[in-house]
């Protein structure tokens, strides 16, 4: 049974395309010359597409070049492609060509199809619109697809990464404040170190994610510059002087963000520092949520022969061989996908690194590595705070018992008595296996009014 | 419209799972617990979790220790699995728990409910076959996933890869072995140098690839140790003391590539060198294809305005706003996709380093990665080949024409008049616009028959 | 002959040291353990740990928990260090205890003793100033060391970086200025495409560096705030109240930057984010400045076999076989450093990412990266402007060959006859080898007056 | 007061060298060229460069093209060299020309000057051997450099880091052996799990670095195939045609490894892959070791409130704050350096990747992090084995205590009462906090005496 198909043309000829698409030659031809592996176009990246498409008919139809019927169409039909309407026309591979050209046509093309027949016409060579010289006019591939680029990242950054993060933040603040009065054992080098509050160390926590946010903020205003305009080099040859500004003015309209029109138009077509230095703020948390996945996996650790000094919740079996293992497995999944994102910076860099002349041609590559690190960093944040964060728990006997157990309160006598005597207090009753109290007296470096009056947890975690 | 479902248990409780689907409740406790990004568990890793399962199955009922009829359900289950019958059956993340004991359950789940059917039960709590008595017998998370990564990796590489690589190492040699006489000049620092032939060029791509195929194939010995009969942690605890062996064996048989229980489990559990090894070959592979790809690009510049040595094939439009552009469109694929290498090689060192003690937990991260890897080189590589490398073709003229402007011809002087006489004579050239020739006469270090006599390209390319 | 030594002490007893030496048990006992490779403790750093100690000595004496002859000497003896005159005595390893303690240690102990010598007393066991009670007073390497990371990577960014990357960019922007009327044919993909200036090629470049100084500002506030005052494991534990805020503001006042107290000492000594994130502003500075070195090299690559768009500075003879070569170095030397900054930023990101509950042991090895990596780009991009950026001349007669043979400047027809037909001249002309006017005539879609009227270059390149 | 200087030549002119040094214009350029930060050519390239000198004197020599008493001189100088003699006279930054032609300039200078003095001439302008036509003779920078390249890189792997590793692997072996019979609690995720002994855990190291070294081997044959002989692009113009079987013999000869005269040299001068793949072996072996390095300070950390199965020896103070504070800081040394290995091998794949047409200029920037990665491998293990591993000491209380807490004995119930049961036996001991057998009574489960006879910890970790 063959597939029902029509005959599309681009300037390389005819090539049947099937009938149930909208898509059109390009996007067949495309299809046919790169079959690679089985990574996608991002959903992100083909909505900024449309939104770019549907700002140019807009911006083209106010400065009279392009018929206003056309452009509603056009519009209209980038309005279902934003609503999801035929998300099974965007094939693509990530792996063709650099500048991203041939995802650019695909959204020509199914706008066109789609327009025409909107407008009673048919899909396919006798359309009514043509997805060059209406869909993509005043435009090129190599400005439409950094704008698009910039577009997907900013607005997924703002819209799901950030409020993401401040969902984790805000939990982990919480037991902060409730954790304010656990004095516990501090850590460092593994090894027994003076106390802290476990609200201090949660403090911590909710510190790096504040300064994260930060970090990925000022990372903003780069990608709110948009090349839109620059079409083919930079120079905007055959758009309208008006089209760059009124376009990033549309396209911030509709997705509530201060999108401009780059002032360089060269630099944001020919590199793309704009993005490399954004996944610098995304691998940045990336280390920040390593750092708190770690540290709670750790003091979670047990039930019976680790830290213990927390709970955390039981969501699944653990082991498939183990009956009743529980294990922090949302820690594990958080620590997998930052890895991914410091492999995805690996990526990013030698992309953003390899551009040429007027136009860097590792774009679908960049566009995906960065949309997917902040997808995995945004639904990684909020997974760990749904299934883990909110119902981490102190186990108060543990904590206690062990901090009464360290060596390292010994600090607290340094003030009075000097650090190398304190030392000798700490050496013998490691050596010995006894209390630092007993070690202090046996040494008759202290009495015991003195030891007990210095050395008291609650008073060594500062204000 | 609700759908339907059915009540599944695991160890914590009953939860609800669509009837239409064969997994039971871990899969689905994953399904919702782990709700990030988009990549899902390889294809490869699911055939050879399920080659792990029929082997298992068979040792264990020739071991006595598995029922005969459901060890024949189950390996009927699993051969459809491997058929791809029940490919939407697997819907779990990469990024779960960081030992894969919840895709090994999706497994051992749809293994069990199918296997039931086949044995005219039902799917759900009151199946004749349990995903962990039954499917799962004699093994651990810990050591069938570890099997699963090697076992798809090596089927992978031996499979797909190499073969795409020979392909394309059979191509450029056909290229190298047709272009053998055509002189040309060479380029050092980008800049011109002595001349060669584009044979001798396209040999030095031949001999990457063999260096390549040679490199990953030593990759392979240690992929072929497997950590099947391990068990939990390594000491094999529940298993049958011939397991491990035999399911090796079986396995072997099924693949047809020679696996063997690895000597050591607790290294192969607790560690994932095999794949960061097998990976460091890899990224070689992407190095050398990167240097091809642009190479070509390069060569290929222009039409007018680049080096324009070699044609390579149009396939496609190459801009959307510039008529009649044809662009490297299958290089910077190649380049695009190496960069992803670089930075998978990356996620799979950090993961690799970061096991602890008798487990690696990164292991669903660094098997999607190296997987990946795999298929972007093998795809990549064949894709080039079919869309690029056999259409390459030498422009004659433009060879001919870049060779006898070189003022690099100058170093066949250097044994005859000294290194300090020959750059005089090209710097002069150089300056003044002129021939070679011109200059050394002018400065009087040659005659004119000694110049025609020592300075002749095509005896300057060695044998 | 048996070197002159003196016997020192610490906690772990008697160790011999060089008399010769002003370090003391501590630093000899981590000489003696860390026999590894040949990467020391960075300069920048080492005067940053004197800042440190000067500004602790000056606040300890001012709070009345330092006797003030001391503070005087320990002010004295970090100033002779700040000035370069105790260089041979920091032999410290980068690898060695991940907290930076021996290289503290390593301070305190130079300090004590040279202070002593001040004060009229000795060096050794018998000085007149304690390493840790004097010089290390209500402070911990804890905190220390991660204040002395800050404010070394801050003052180098600041002093050294932005006035090198300033520079660059001054010249660069003399460039684009100076050659805003040279019209070139641009490329994308390689490949021919549309005319721009070399000054607009150029501005992308200055606009590239400017973005960069953004970027590595707004990793400065970060970097401002400082650890210390949190003494071992961020809660102050024996150090004054005020001690925290009067350093920081002393160690400001020294360096003429704004630092303050970290408002959170756990984040600040338990990560590294600031630096973690002020590294993925020097990779974008990387990847900026690898895409001007590559761009220069091609655009002068030749003589005569290559792009030849530019001249660059000839310095040095290019090869020891090929007489009269000249090679394009400084490109090549900052592109090596370029990759260089990418290898190190993902060092800084596995060390960044590992931190465990109150401290990060991974100190001595980002600080060794962030600061080389500050250096390469900082000496890299004002080699490259001394001895290349400054000296790039157009070479005019070839630029303007290059643009009249060029088939993208069809794309100007596309707004009068459409891309299809626009295509089909350019194909057309490449197939023939004529020129696109003749191309157009022969289809008969425009006149020989519309050609030339609507065909003009210079008319290309946007206002 | 002026330095002492002579006027040395090259062919841009005179420049001005200090009359004590040994080297030439060339390198007095470079000096003064490339002042970018305090990276310098490694001294183990600096000695295989001398080693090629002297292989290509005598080699010369016998072929007649060379003067019996300059080849003397010119071998003895380099005897020099490679004695460590000049250790002065390579002052050149890695950071300079991509091909490392100004390190080959620097020895042939410095060994045409010593050369020469041998004669009895002098240094300089006039002295009795030439730094090209002699020393450099049927060389090229093109070809010694890469030579230069393997031949360190393969000596330092062999005579250093395979001996060094070997060194650990005895080490660890002898641990793994001594520590056989003592049972310990197993862990995944961090949580109990089921026993083994901690000689097992052991024999798990020794098993990563036994495949660490096969890894490494395995790179070896690539790094044997010497450039020398390509000369400038690869075809071997101005050598002698036997030049380069020759002095592969003769390197070989020198070195005592098997090095082979590269099969093709197009391949070796143009891409970088045998030294990608090498260090893809270093970078296998570093996540060995850093797993290893984490197990042993993990398992040592406490001492109170830490896992504390492990006594580590105590090296030096661990605190300039906490008196009697040990820390793990072999491990800590050791993970930082590991860090540093993956972060030079992304730099050395983007070397590696971005050659261009006949040579690769990425060169001392890969050799540099080839060798330094080398380095930091081999110094490192040498470092943990002799100061913390030799020493490592099981507290056997602590181990016992842990092994006999653990509820994940359970799982030995498995093959007897099934998974189901006896994941209720662990989940009630768990949420009671009583033993297990108390739980499995209560459930009844199982009798006293089948518990006692089924969950044997002894007889739990295999044979």
């Amino acid at each position: 049974m063959t597939e029902d198909v029509r005959m599309e043309r681009d300037t390389f000829g005819e090539i049947a395309v099937p009938n149930a698409r909208l898509w059109g030659a390009q996007t067949q031809r495309s299809l046919q010359n790169f079959r690679i592996s089985t990574e996608k176009q991002s959903p992100e990246l083909i909505t900024a597409l449309a939104i770019i498409k549907r700002a140019a008919a807009e911006v083209n139809t106010g400065l009279g070049v392009l018929d206003e019927s056309k452009a509603k169409a056009i519009i209209e039909a980038a309005d279902e492609i934003i609503a999801g309407k035929h998300a099974g026309e965007f094939p693509l591979a990530v792996w063709q060509t650099g500048s991203g050209t041939q995802t650019n046509m695909n959204l020509n093309e199914v706008i066109a199809n789609r327009a025409s027949e909107l407008l009673g016409g048919e899909r396919g060579e006798a359309r009514k619109v043509h997805p060059n010289d209406d869909v993509n006019r005043g435009q090129s591939s190599n400005d439409v697809f950094p704008t698009a680029m910039h577009v997907a990242a900013a607005d997924a950054i703002v819209k799901h990464l950030l409020p993401a993060l401040k969902t984790l933040r805000t939990t982990l603040d919480g037991k902060a404040k409730a954790f304010a009065d656990i004095v516990k054992i501090g850590r460092t080098h593994l090894q027994d170190a003076t106390p802290l509050t476990l609200g201090q160390e949660f403090s911590g926590y909710v510190a790096q994610l504040d300064h994260g946010m930060q970090h990925v903020e000022s990372a903003l205003p780069h990608l709110y510059q948009l090349a839109q305009g620059g079409t083919a080099v930079g120079t905007g040859l055959n758009a309208h002087p008006q089209f760059a500004d009124k376009v990033a003015a549309a396209i911030g309209k509709q997705t509530g963000l201060p999108f401009v029109s780059a002032p360089n138009k060269f630099e944001v077509m020919a590199a793309a520092d704009a993005l490399v230095f954004a996944h610098g703020a995304l691998k940045t948390i990336a280390a920040s949520l390593n750092k708190i996945a770690n540290d709670i996996r750790w003091l979670a650790s047990g039930p019976r022969c680790g830290l213990g000094e927390l709970s955390i919740p039981e969501n699944e079996p653990g082991s498939s061989i183990m009956p009743g293992k529980v294990n922090p497995t949302q820690s594990e999944a958080l620590t997998m996908l930052c890895s991914q994102v410091f492999g995805n910076d690996v990526a990013v860099n030698i992309g953003g690194a390899s551009g040429n002349f007027e136009l860097n041609v590792f774009r679908p590559m960049i566009a995906h590595n960065v949309l997917q690190s902040v997808r995995l960093l945004a639904d990684g944040a909020l997974s760990f705070n749904d299934n883990c964060a909110v119902g981490i728990e102190p186990n108060h006997d543990r904590i206690e018992t062990l901090l009464n157990e360290s060596l390292m309160l010994v600090t607290a006598l340094n003030p009075h008595i000097g650090y190398d005597k304190a030392a000798k207090i700490a050496k013998k009753a490691h050596k010995e296996g006894t209390t630092l109290k007993a070690s202090a007296l046996a040494l008759g470096f202290v009495t015991e009014a003195q030891f007990d009056e210095w050395v008291r947890p609650n008073e060594m975690v500062g204000n």
